[in-house]
């Protein structure tokens, strides 16, 4: 299978003034079409060490992808170090020529003699349209190796890869192997226990391969692998799928890119579910996270923080009696919290949020001890403990999406 | 000056999964200690192709800072193929083996073989600590090279760069000149704006460097110096300083690594003032920033998040007839609610956010409208207008952080 090197030239991406999210963009492009990628390089607006980059990408990679430094100005330099390269001519492409003067001239402005750079490329190429901007991007094939040069700006560079770059290496890899991806997000197993469980599949691993890893407060696994079909390959990433669910389906939520909360709150809305929430040490977490999703009003109406034990009586009207007995970081109370919220607010569902944030202990318990009360109306309300460590804000987060997960598994079982 | 080279290892960059923002991000804190980034790299978890990539760097770059690849699994494989490369053993950090046992003891868990690997090092390297995760870094010079490995995760590369790294890169280039920086926070400003103030100084600068990035809703500068002495290159940093603060000291809230919520808590904390919220489009993120910071039950109680009109009025109690006339968009309606909620949770302030969270309009307003309620004991409740842009989540964060400012303003002013 053909490899790839995607370079892109650029002093501004070794400053950390831009992230070089283009180099992603191409490489799941790629991936799709199965060929591989095995080196990224970044280098800056600098003719020897452009030159340099060039002749270590051609000794290990088939296809070297070119991203940035074909603009009109002086540190724009990769079409010229290329073609000096390859000791090719720079010509002038007419379509793009033409549209640079067109644009000048329908505007009454003067153009610089500059402009006309963009419109330059390597003789012998294929040109490939900028549809939105000036600068032509090129496809050439020069001793056995393809060079594809496409603009920085993501905006021009994206629509020119689909449009163009992507069905010319179609075209070339036919015949070669298809490639298939499949990633399974995992919430409640730690990345070393996934990676326990399925140790023996990761180290016999050839197609397709398993990688896990770490999320936020999560574990992801990619499953990928090749064949001369899609369906093919699909057939053989499924069955690893299968193999991995026996195992360890149990901590999967969901698959590709979606969040669990992301996943929970379309399927309340979907179902018209109504939600509030209480919360004390997440204080404000689990319901600043429902409300990123736009349209949400339709299902969440609000909850209270009560971060006091005062607040806990006055806003949520928890008796003082279950916290006598019981005190605050306890199953009563966190019931309780959840009943009064989806009473006070009037909701299908209350949840609840009560524990030890940390990092100091609280009523003998240690940090992250917590609670995650869940009461629907119709069904008894449950209390829910976990015990975490001592980062106090990671121990926040962690609840926050653990109140996601049970009331998923709640959605899941009885709806 | 030395030159550096960053290393990213993970198939995951190279199917496009994840983007290489650990590379910006360490290349923007190697320009404000002076060292050029020359080369980014991007390798899968391939043992040939890093040790190639490894060789390769180590021609052209006289620091190898390495990411990802420290993890617990199979194919965490940057320390074993480097000290194969180095020919050094791999031995045990006791810290870190402690933090891993003490972690799975604590929760009663059996802990996985794999997971020790977290706090193998490469011998004779420094460690550097991981605070927020298992796996250990490392700071390793040997051969006229200077090697630096850090773990992938963002959220544990950062911090250990900066707390651990940084100090020890720096402590290199100590011989020859001292490095003295001071960081500059800016709030109420945009990046654009501030930099245009300052062109003519950014366009002449040679010693002291003045670097200007954006943070999240704020923006940060960086005036680097250096000298022979400590004091010459901190008199040219302060001298560069006051010339800023005379141009856009108004927007300045604060110094060096602090947040404007850390000022804010720590200023209420001190004071004893406390403090209380009631929240519509921000629902719950401006109480869950306060109570990121450990001791603050002093002085935060906790509050209400009313999404809802029907919560606003069932719960805090706003009168009908105020949102019949004014709506929920209103100074009137955010002046109620900083009033209900801090007498609901009697607290000496209390502050209230209500506004057009967007992407859609409401009552007429466009996304974006927002208003901030100030009820503070003693004083005419106030409120405050501030129009945004139709970023959904980045106006509630942009809304959060507004309401500190206006807090800091009221007790820079007022006590």
């Amino acid at each position: 299978m053909a490899s790839a090197e995607i370079i892109a030239v650029g002093t501004e991406l070794l400053l950390g003034q831009i992230v070089n999210s283009n180099a992603a963009f191409i490489s799941e492009e790629l991936a799709a079409n199965g060929i591989y990628v095995y080196h990224h390089t970044v280098v800056g607006d600098n003719p020897k060490r452009l030159k340099d980059v060039i002749e270590i990408a051609e000794k290990r990679s088939d296809i070297l992808i070119f991203t940035g430094g074909l603009g009109p100005t002086e540190d724009d330099i990769t079409k010229q170090i290329l073609a000096e390269h390859l000791q090719k001519n720079l010509v002038e492409d007419a379509f793009h020529m033409n549209k640079i003067t067109d644009y000048f001239a329908s505007r009454n402005r003067t153009m610089t003699e500059n402009n006309k750079l963009q419109a330059v490329i390597i003789e012998g190429s294929t040109v490939l349209n900028n549809d939105y901007g000036f600068a032509a991007g090129m496809f050439l094939k020069e001793n056995k190796h393809t060079y594809i040069l496409l603009p920085g700006p993501p905006s021009e560079m994206k629509p020119m890869f689909s449009s163009y770059a992507e069905p010319l290496l179609a075209n070339d890899s036919a015949e070669k192997n298809i490639l298939e991806s499949k990633i399974m997000r995992f919430f409640g197993i730690g990345e070393s226990q996934l990676a326990a469980d399925l140790n023996d599949m990761i180290l016999a691993q050839v197609n397709p391969t398993i990688a896990t890893y770490a999320g936020d407060n999560e574990v992801v696994v990619r499953i990928t692998a090749t064949a001369k079909t899609k369906e093919e390959a699909s057939a053989l990433v499924n069955e690893t799928e299968q193999e991995i669910l026996r195992r360890d389906g149990a901590f999967l939520y969901g698959y590709g890119e979606v969040s669990l909360p992301e996943l929970v709150t379309a399927m309340l809305l979907e179902k018209n579910i109504t939600i509030s929430a209480a919360e004390s040490f997440t204080a404000g977490l689990f319901q600043a996270e429902i409300a990123r999703f736009p349209g949400i009003s339709k299902i969440f109406k609000g909850g209270m923080v009560t971060y006091s034990e005062e607040t806990k009586q006055s806003i949520l009207e928890v008796s003082p009696q279950i916290i006598k007995e019981n005190g605050v970081v306890s199953a009563e109370c966190a019931k309780e919290m959840a009943n009064n919220v989806s009473r006070l607010c009037n909701t299908d569902i209350g949840i609840s949020f009560t524990g030890v944030a940390g990092p100091d202990s609280l009523e003998d318990h240690p940090a992250g001890t917590i609670w995650i009360g869940l009461h629907v109306a119709g069904f008894e309300t449950e209390a829910y403990q976990f015990v975490y460590g001592r980062d106090r804000n990671h121990n926040r987060r962690r609840a926050v999406k653990q109140g996601f997960q049970l009331i998923k598994q709640f959605l899941d079982t009885n709806r």
